[in-house]
């Protein structure tokens, strides 16, 4: 009994442990997307950019205290066998953490939705106004990406796996979020630059040639940084999504999650590294080796294997990160002839990548694994049953659900916001920057290096 | 009996695991609050001021080795029950680790005394002498902060809630080091800008009106990642203060932990953000949204939760957040009136908070959290208990000791260095700027971007 | 029974939790030496050099899962009894991941290996090839450092303490790799930057007196970011590298080890930021306090306590940095004289200080701890057992395999690269920078700040 006694608070301790630590990790992420936003954006923005990456932290963490993780998670603690097969819209209980037991899971579930929310930042940068940025991100983490969570994870969604009657008898599989968390923060991206229009000067007509012109960030040490540090971050996404490592299948499908999740993300890196630079010989006659495309592969790796990454195999987690790479390059060239501007390829790649991963699961996805995290659901990818395509199935109806889910209630909402005329900053706001207009700065106090005067610092 | 080993073993491994980590994520704070220095001060003035917080980080660990930790913790281990109710002014065991069986709790509470002494650098920068750095920072890590562990935190001190017979039967609670911590390295910055006085050029007279000059940091984005490292690195701060992880009470707690630091800091910055636009809008005509501002209200939020994080519900950590915003602006402007200079406002963010964040937990602690931190002192906060100021009273009195004890140390001695001319750097010094003067380096070495000149650099 | 596997499963999930952990630290130093190598150089090659950063990792994850793994630890687990003493030159087995249960230490084991590989990056910046940089790396990661592993750490190693019948008795005693990976690295980067010869205007003669050029990296808050970063992931390095933290000796050598880790890297600052004032202040009559000799002598003292951090006492790891900070001074200076160029330092700082390492575990090793890590070893370092100098020879003998072996393949392999013209980049583009003539990057387009012209921006 004593013994017994010990055990258990072991066992809880180390599970308080590894959410605590897992979310973390995942918090830290928002500096990765403030350091990528920070090093795409040109100086004149910075402020204006970074405030919008915090205030998304902030704002996440008010709104999924109020509502956000009652409507996503209320009465449906993970690893609780489900009772009857009711399906729920919402959930609806634990508004404002009442009657939670295990804090440190809400923690790791607002770190996924500040992740949502902040992937739109960068899309809308350089010309959208504060107002617009604060209603957006309110709405999406309290209530729009609640909803995805609901559906496609807790036992009571109706795409879930984890429900007494799953989807096709299998349910959507999202280990850690392609789609839950990275297609919900793209397509809301995908929608607001659309609405927003493009920065002025990006593109325009010469001669009847449409022409698009690039505005490279102002630092790519900062870009640089910012994707080690999601790379860091993404071990506690990953790893940490099976929620309980005291679980032998759990820390079975944690190990596999981490090395695949590492895989993929080089496997991406080189596979837009090289295509683009194959892409620019043709064009040019030199190959350039793009840095930022090499960063932004590796993104599109790290986004692509979550759906999947303790599920798979390692050989398939290189093959979804290969291919992501050559997405990303595709999604990103689509863009710019759609003329949609995205001043980070946030839309290439989380919604792009997001979906690619979220289908890979319906074609890689190892039965022995889907056992171990969905006990009793016999699923297994396209590859391993090739007369057996529900799983794909389900997958393409989850995505379709996303997809469908967050343009019906975004593209409204943005829509709304234009016709306000809240969306977009003042013309001449824009021209000269945000952070002049909005917050105060002279550009040169972002970094006044350059030609410093001493004797006017000391006035 | 092999069983039983076998728990044992597993228990030690967790906890030793659960403090290296959160050692190691507090370590990691030095990087923010260097980079939160760094982007504040003006590049002629970068090396100097990054040196001095790497300088406290090492001579913490020296200092801390040899005497710090024996008069902060000497014979008192955290979890040891007291036998006798003797009081004690300093350790006087394990002096140079010796003896020292739980390794990892000298790292964590070197890396508690480590910030303390670099909440100092940025208060000072751009015009202090390197040996007054070095002999301030020994003697805070080495006898004042240690002393002030050791009156609140150990079963021996005369203020502490785990000693035998506490005062007003309670003792002062401090769970994570609001007041041990901040107060300390705060009032030390208030006395050491007091005597050290402004930057040249920062306060100036015009026709008799007095204006304060701003003195723009040269990097915003240095300082929105240093933010982002203190958030993260405050997980392990304020998780971490449980010490073992594998009790169920502690569980409980340090999950409470994270939960209101993530709230508390999200409220800081934006009532800090929207309080300074409300003024800006009232004082201009215009609301300027300030990411500076709220960078450091987000900070204010992380320091004001930390006396009470484990013991208090979730609302009340988001009116501390709220309250602490108002008090970093109030106090920022209190220092500007009182001609206090203060390059990175550390003084308001860690003084004022810290002291706010100590009374909060008179105002707010949880009778049912505090047993489980303390368990037979019946103690709650005044809003629980209307008729019962004894927690609110203890509270008081231990902030007036810290302020006392530091006043009545550093005064004197800042005020020796002053008059051995030890302290402020040379006027010519400061206005070249301290890295020409003492670090050998040409201001553009710093960032030499802007006009390079390709020919010169391959001579 | 049913409580036997409940412990048996919290221990697994510990374990792999510990793993992942320190994976994810030692992964996160990626960006350290990311941050060190773009401060480091001009503007000119910044991305140049951050791209090197970004492929090595990514490509030692491909070779380390297909081949390098497996000639490191195939069939030799960590932990696991040797049966007989047969030794091998290389595992062959695990390849492609297969048959592998603890997933995460193949993640650990990556991490070190990438490790290895990037401290060469920094040595060839600024005048390297693309290519040879991608087939060294490659090379390094899969045979060359996999190698030196499987005979210094695995029981099959000729070298190894681990083995039946280790070498005098004792074996090679490298704890988490002064010797294995930061010798490895190091020695590599001597021969690369020997034969690639130095970067254009670096050293030159005028009026026959030899003209070292320093070329000051352009910016040093990204070196400082860089340092502290590192000095973060060391602990999970270092900790890290006893594997198994639910064993109790472990779980004393991982707090050792982090105590020690911490002393060391204060010492080698302090050692070398003084010891270089006093020499300044002798040459120039003027002491200067230089922080990026700080930070080096603080990188120093990290990896040559790596060696020895969990098996010696405190004071040990002091004495060991403080020399280590001189030997970086040292080795610094003497690199200079023999004129090899090395744009960050990586030679002394990996090579000497991890050859100071491996051989100061032979001067400190403590007998107890070395037997919780090694039972059945009786070794000690010569301070402790003056007439038994058994422990010294081994590790004499270990850097001398070390040395050999880098050099026997890696001199032939870079002279033959250097023979093909595919090491050092165009005359030209070297001084153009790599940046434009690789990356297709305008230099100003790094940090375009300083003179912007808003106009421009919005075409």
């Amino acid at each position: 009994r004593c013994i017994s006694n010990t055990i258990d608070e072991t066992k809880s301790g180390v599970d308080a442990f590894y959410l605590i630590y897992a979310a973390s990790l995942v918090f830290f992420m928002q500096a990765g997307f403030a350091m990528v936003c920070a090093g795409s954006v040109r100086l004149k923005n910075l402020q204006n950019t970074m405030l919008k990456n915090l205030l998304d932290a902030c704002g996440a963490a008010l709104g999924f205290y109020t509502v956000g993780y009652a409507f996503a998670w209320g009465s449906s603690y993970p690893g609780i066998k489900v009772d009857n097969d009711e399906l729920t819209f919402a959930g609806l209980s634990n508004f404002f953490l009442s009657d939670l037991d295990q804090k440190a899971f809400w923690l790791f579930q607002f770190s996924f939705a500040a992740t949502s929310a902040t992937i739109v930042a960068g899309a809308l940068a350089e010309r959208s106004q504060m107002l617009a940025y604060l209603l957006y991100s309110t709405a999406l983490t309290a209530f729009v990406y609640p909803i995805v969570v609901h559906s496609i994870w807790t036992p009571n969604g109706f795409l879930s796996s984890f429900s007494a009657n799953p989807l096709l008898g299998i349910g959507v599989i999202d280990y850690a979020g392609s789609l839950v968390v990275h297609v919900t923060g793209g397509q809301t991206a995908l929608i607001a630059a659309h609405v927003l229009g493009a920065r002025k000067g990006r593109f325009h007509e010469i001669d009847g040639r449409r022409i698009a012109k690039d505005f490279p960030g102002h630092s790519i040490a900062l870009k640089m940084l910012g994707v080690f540090i999601l790379w860091f971050g993404w071990y506690g996404f990953n790893a940490g999504s099976v929620y309980y490592i005291t679980v032998k299948s759990n820390a079975v499908l944690a190990q596999n999650a981490v090395v695949n999740t590492t895989l993929s993300a080089a496997a991406g890196c080189i596979s837009a590294l090289l295509a683009k630079a194959w892409l620019s010989e043709r064009q040019t006659g030199e190959a350039t080796f793009s840095l930022t495309d090499a960063l932004w592969g590796c993104l599109s790796g790290l986004v692509s294997v979550t759906g999947g990454c303790a599920i798979i195999d390692s050989w398939a987690s290189i093959v979804i990160g290969l291919i992501s790479g050559l997405i990303y390059l595709w999604g990103s060239n689509l863009l710019v002839k759609m003329q949609v501007d995205d001043a980070v390829d946030a839309i290439p790649i989380h919604l792009c990548s997001g979906v690619w991963g979220a289908l890979s699961v319906g074609l890689f996805a190892v039965p022995e694994y889907v056992q171990l995290i969905h006990p009793g659901v016999t699923a297994a990818g396209w590859f391993y049953k090739i007369n057996d395509g529900r799983l794909l199935a389900c997958q393409v109806i989850g995505i379709l659900f996303v997809l469908g889910w967050v343009t019906v209630l975004m593209l409204p909402f943005f829509g709304l916001l234009h016709y306000l005329g809240w969306l977009r900053a003042d013309s001449l706001d824009e021209i000269v920057g945000l952070d002049i207009s909005y917050h105060g700065a002279n550009v040169l106090t972002n970094y006044n290096q350059g030609n410093i005067n001493i004797a006017d610092d000391n006035g």
